[in-house]
């Protein structure tokens, strides 16, 4: 079986999410779990470090890329990268599920196109073209 | 202790890779530890996957933020992620350290700034400025 090397890459940066949220090892470990069955991605390996004296960064490996978080719960910040290969898995409905998990005051975020050339932005418009 | 949000993403997709390297599960884990290394980033845990019948994932977790690759041995493609927060670590080194080992025949590579705010490209000058 051969795979096209084409992936939509999620970059985002919360900010203003809640301290305890962002050091909760157990919580943050089930919504990435959970954002990548939001966007049907499947789970094929996870490293999960809790930071002393705070933060949590984890990372969950998919058959399709990764899933990852790395938190700052001092700053209420976190960064979330969410890279999927593929056309039929998207990268952005793990990431909004986060949204609704940790509900960040503001939010910065890029998605990239990887393994098609030069790395693009990926705009909104070809993003609804993509998934229709 | 409280640590700066700045982090440097590097994201880099390598094209013209010889396909034994970009299946050869041990050869990829141990650059990836030699990159952490080369960019002076500690490394604190790790997960690495062979997928069949072709291709390797590794994500190794830093102190710093990750350092991640897929490989699809069958395009002689991977993609690399280089995430380090701090200014005293340069993802770009990482990066660099990979190109040696892999060889790429062609590359595309952005570096963006994370935990500042809008998520901007770092141009080549100002990455100069900051490791001056």
């Amino acid at each position: 079986m051969v795979f096209s090397t084409f992936g939509r890459h999620v970059i985002a940066d919360f900010y203003g999410v809640s301290e305890e949220i962002l050091n909760d090892y157990h919580f943050l470990r089930k919504s990435l779990y959970e954002a990548a069955k939001a966007c049907g991605a499947t789970v094929v390996g996870e490293q999960f470090n809790q930071f002393d004296p705070q933060g949590v960064t984890g990372v969950l490996v998919l058959a399709e890329s990764h899933l990852s978080i790395h938190t700052y719960p001092e700053h209420g910040f976190c960064a979330i990268d969410c890279y999927t290969c593929g056309t039929e898995i998207n990268p952005e409905l793990a990431y909004r599920h986060l949204i609704t998990l940790f509900k960040p005051k503001r939010t910065f975020e890029r998605c990239l196109v990887r393994g098609a050339g030069e790395i693009i932005d990926l705009k909104e418009k070809e993003l609804k073209v993509v998934n229709s």
